[in-house]
C-alpha cells in the first residue's frame, strides 16, 4: 500500500473512533461569529484556528498587516522534502442577515437530516452511532470552516498512525474571502518566501451536484456593482404626487430590466467580449460530466433555466450578471403609499477567464449612461438632481479575475489520484467552478500551480440562511485531506 | 358681522391666548400610537378622542362593530336647525417603519422650523411667543389627528364667545382609513339614520402646494396590488448557479418595467379606459390654479416630471400606477452573493372618477398574464413551479372609486365662502385631490353632498418619516373649523 492509501485508511479509522470528539471540536469552531466585516470576531476566530493548528504540532502563527483581517500561517517542514504543497482555506463567513434562518447561525445545530425533515438532536456521546446523513447547521459549516476542521482531524489521524507528510506543507487561512479578499495579495507579497510552494490547493466549495467528489481546475472571478436611483428628495404621498413625480423603483426596474433579455442573456454591449474561447477540450470535459441538469431543475423548482435550458456546465464558462438585491420603499405590511426617495440594486458579476474585472464594470457603466443616466459616486446634491432627469450613484468593486488550470498536468493527475483514493471511486474533473475564489494571486504572486479541492455537499446553503454540512461530506473531507497531506509532487509541477 | 365672521374672530382670539394649552392637549393626542393594524392602540385612541369631544359638551360615543376598529360618533343638535353638517376625520395613522425617522413617531417634537434646519425646543409656557413657522413632528400630526384637535379647539372658542352652531353638527372619526376603510361602509349602513346630513365635509389632506388654503371637490380612488415573483426554492450561490437559474429580481424588474413607458405613462392595455372625460370646465379650473409646478420640481429635486412635464393638476385627473415598494435579496452591507428565492413589488393605483377599482386590477393581471406569467394566490408549491417558467403570487385589494362634486353648487359656494373668511383671502378651488379618501360611501349610502376641507401644510411628510404640521396650518385649521361649524346650508344642498 502507498503512503496515501495508508493515510486514508488511518483517517477513516480515526474519524470513526473519534467522531464525537471531532464534532465537539468542530462545534466549538462554528460557535465563533466570523462575519467578515466584524473585525473583533474575525480576529478571535483567527486566534482559535491558530491554536487548533499548534495543538497538532504545526508551526503556526497569526499574522496581521495594518487594519486587514489576520491570516493564519502554518508550516510542517520535512527535512529533504522534494516539494512543497500549500493548503488554503478561509475562516471568515458571509453575513447572517438573510431571512429564513431557522437556527441561530452561531449556535451549531445537529439535525438528523435536512432541517424541517430531520429532527434536532444533541451532539453524540463517544461511541454513539452516527448517521452520515445527519447535518450540522451553522454559518460557515461548509464555507469555509469545514476544511480547517478536516485538516486538523487528518493531522490527528496521521499522527495516530505514525505517518508524516513526505512533502513540506504550508497552510494559509484567510479572514476576508467573503468580502473579496482585499488584502490577500498584500499578504502573499509580504510572505512570498515562506508561502512558496509547488502547488496551492484551494479547500473551498462543494462537490458535484450529483454528490460525486470532484477536483476543480478553473473558477470564475467576480466584480460587484451597486446602483442607487434617486427620486424626489423627500418621500411623496403617492396620491398627491403619483403620476407626476417619477418613481425611482420604476426607473431602476427599467434600467435593470434592460440589462438582460427574456432568456437571461446579458444585453450590455461587449459584456461577453474577451471571454476565453470555449475549446473542443472544454466541450469534451463538459460532456463527460454527470448530466444532472434536469434533476437540479426538479429539485430547485425551476420549470426553465436561462439561455433556453443550455447545459449548466457550459453556462459556467461564461460571465454572469446576478441581481442579488433590489430594495426601494416597503412591501407587505411595510408598504406605505409613497413615492420613495431612492431605490438600490446590488449586482454581482461572475467573470470567466479573460474577462477584465474593471473593464466589465466599465461596460455596465457605459450601458447605464447609454440609457440616459447621469452617474455620480456620492449621493447627489440638489443641483445635480435638477440638472439630470436620471441620476444614479454607482459603487463598484472589481475583485479578481477568473482562470483555469490544465486537467492533464502532473498536478492535475496527482490530485485526481489522491481524491480517488479518498473517495474509493473515480472523481469528477470539473473544468470550472461557478463560484469565485481569490486564486489568481497565488498564480501571479507566487507562480504556483493551483487547483480546487472541494468536499462540502452541494446543497449546503452557503451564502444563505441555514448553511450546513452533511456529515458524510465532512468525513470525506477528512479522508481527502489525509490523501493530500501525503501527496508527493515533482518539484516545479 | 355674520356669525361666521364672529366665530373666526373668536377662534383667532382663543387660539392666541390659549396656544400653549392647545399644543399641550394636541401633544397628548399625538402621543397615542395609532398605526391602523394595532387594534389595542387604535381602540385606546378612539376612547381618548371620544373623551375630547365629550369634554366640549358633544354627545359623543365610541361605536364598535365586531372586529372592526371603532368609530367615534358625536352630535351637537340644535332645536329647529334647518340643516345638518357632517364633519369626518380619521384618527388612525400610517405605519412607522419607514427609514429616516429623526424623531420618535409617538413622542411629539416641537421644532423651530423644518427638522434639520430649526432646533428642537420644549413646548411653550402660557403666554410665550409662538412662531407660526414652528412645526410639531409626530405620526398623524397632519394626517389626520390635526382636524380632531382643530375641531375641539374651535368648539372651545365658540363656547368662550357664546356662539352656537346654527346647523346640527354630526362628527364621525374613523380608525381604519390608512388601510383602506374596510368597514366604513358597514358603519354608515348601520348608523344611517343618525349620520344623515346635508353635506359631509372630509377634514383630511394638505392645502395647496403654494400654501394657499383650498377646498377640494374631487378625489382619486385607490386599488392596491402586490406581486411576488418566485425563483429557486432555496437561495442559490450566485457563482455556482448564476447564469443558469433565473433570478426573481430580474424577472420582476422586467415585468414592472413593462408597465410604464420611459415617460411615465402606463402601457397596460385599457388602463386609461373608463376614465371620466376631462371637460373644458376642468381645464378652465386647472388653468385658474396657481402654477406651482416649476417651484415644486425645484423644491423636490426633480429635473423632469412624467408625461413630458404635463401640468400636475391635469395629471391628477388621470389614474396613476406607483411602485411603492420593491424588495428581493439584500443591498448594501446586507448584500449576499445569492440568487434570492423571491422578489416582491407593491403597487398602489390611484383611480380617477370612472375607473372601476376591481376592473383596473383585472387589467393589471391581464397584463401580467400577457407577459407569460402564471398567477397564483398563495405561495406556489413545487408542482406549480415546475409547470410554469414564470410564477407570480398576486394579492389585490380594490378599495374604492374616485368621484367629483360641482364647484358651482350651493355647497361649493358656501364652503369657498367659509374658507375665505377663515383664510382672510380667496382660496383655491381644486377640481380634484391627488389623494384618496373613502368618500364614495357617504355619497352612496347617505346620499350626502361631499367635499374636502383640508388645512395641513403640503410638506407635512404624511405617509412617510418625520410627519409634521406647521403651526400656521394648525391655526388656520382652527379658524376654518370655526367657520364650518357656524355655516348654514339650505336643506337638500
Amino acid at each position: 500500500m502507498t503512503t496515501q492509501h495508508l493515510a486514508v485508511e488511518a483517517a477513516r479509522e480515526h474519524r470513526e473512533t473519534h467522531a464525537a470528539e471531532i464534532l465537539a471540536e468542530f462545534v466549538d469552531l462554528l460557535s465563533l461569529p466570523n462575519v467578515s466585516r466584524d473585525a473583533d470576531d474575525v480576529a478571535a476566530t483567527a486566534r482559535h484556528v491558530t491554536a487548533m493548528l499548534e495543538s497538532r504540532g504545526v508551526e503556526a502563527r497569526t499574522v496581521q498587516l495594518g487594519d486587514a483581517a489576520p491570516v493564519v500561517v502554518g508550516h510542517l517542514r520535512r527535512e529533504g522534502a522534494r516539494s512543497t504543497i500549500g493548503l488554503y482555506a478561509h475562516y471568515d463567513g458571509q453575513p447572517i442577515d438573510q431571512p429564513g434562518w431557522q437556527v441561530a447561525p452561531f449556535a451549531p445545530t445537529l439535525v438528523t437530516g435536512v432541517l424541517g425533515e430531520g429532527i434536532e438532536r444533541p451532539l453524540p456521546e463517544g461511541g454513539e452511532e452516527i448517521d452520515p446523513d445527519w447535518r450540522l447547521y451553522a454559518r460557515s459549516a461548509s464555507d469555509d470552516k469545514a476544511p480547517v476542521q478536516a485538516i486538523c482531524t487528518a493531522l490527528d489521524a496521521l499522527a495516530a498512525a505514525d505517518l508524516t507528510p513526505p512533502a513540506n506543507i504550508v497552510f494559509l487561512f484567510e479572514g476576508e474571502e467573503e468580502i473579496g479578499s482585499p488584502n490577500l495579495r498584500t499578504y502573499l507579497e509580504t510572505l512570498t518566501e515562506e508561502l512558496a510552494a509547488d502547488a496551492w490547493l484551494i479547500c473551498d466549495g462543494p462537490v458535484h451536484q450529483t454528490r460525486r467528489p470532484q477536483i476543480v481546475f478553473g473558477w470564475r472571478g467576480i466584480s460587484e456593482i451597486e446602483i442607487t436611483a434617486y427620486g424626489p428628495i423627500r418621500p411623496l404621498h403617492s396620491g398627491h404626487y403619483g403620476n407626476w413625480a417619477r418613481n425611482p423603483n420604476m426607473q431602476l426596474a427599467q434600467l435593470i430590466a434592460s440589462m438582460k433579455d427574456a432568456d437571461g442573456n446579458v444585453t450590455i454591449t461587449g459584456f461577453y467580449d474577451d471571454t476565453a474561447d470555449i475549446t473542443e477540450a472544454d466541450i469534451a470535459a463538459v460532456a463527460a460530466l454527470p448530466d444532472n441538469d434536469e434533476a437540479m431543475r426538479a429539485e430547485l423548482g425551476l420549470a426553465a433555466t436561462e439561455d433556453d435550458g443550455a447545459a449548466h456546465a457550459m453556462r459556467m464558462l461564461m460571465p454572469s450578471l446576478n441581481v442579488r438585491g433590489f430594495s426601494g420603499g416597503g412591501v407587505g405590511l411595510e408598504a406605505a403609499n409613497v413615492i420613495p426617495t431612492e431605490a438600490t440594486a446590488s449586482l454581482d458579476i461572475r467573470l470567466a477567464p479573460g474577462n477584465d474585472p474593471e473593464g466589465i464594470l466599465d461596460k455596465v457603466e457605459a450601458h447605464i449612461r447609454s440609457r440616459g443616466w447621469h452617474i455620480v459616486d456620492e449621493e447627489p446634491d440638489l443641483e445635480t438632481r435638477l440638472a439630470h432627469p436620471l441620476v444614479a450613484k454607482v459603487r463598484r468593486e472589481a475583485s479578481y479575475a477568473g482562470a483555469r488550470t490544465r486537467v492533464d498536468s502532473p498536478l492535475g493527475q496527482a490530485l485526481l489520484g489522491a481524491a480517488e483514493i479518498a473517495a474509493g471511486e473515480p472523481v469528477v474533473a470539473m473544468p470550472t467552478l461557478g463560484g469565485s475564489v481569490p486564486v489568481h494571486h497565488f498564480i501571479e504572486v507566487l507562480g504556483a500551480a493551483v487547483a480546487i479541492t472541494p468536499f462540502a455537499n452541494h446543497d449546503n446553503n452557503q451564502h444563505a440562511a441555514n448553511e450546513n454540512i452533511r456529515l458524510a461530506n465532512l468525513w470525506y473531507g477528512v479522508d481527502l485531506m489525509a490523501a493530500l497531506l501525503t501527496m508527493e509532487l515533482e518539484a516545479g509541477t
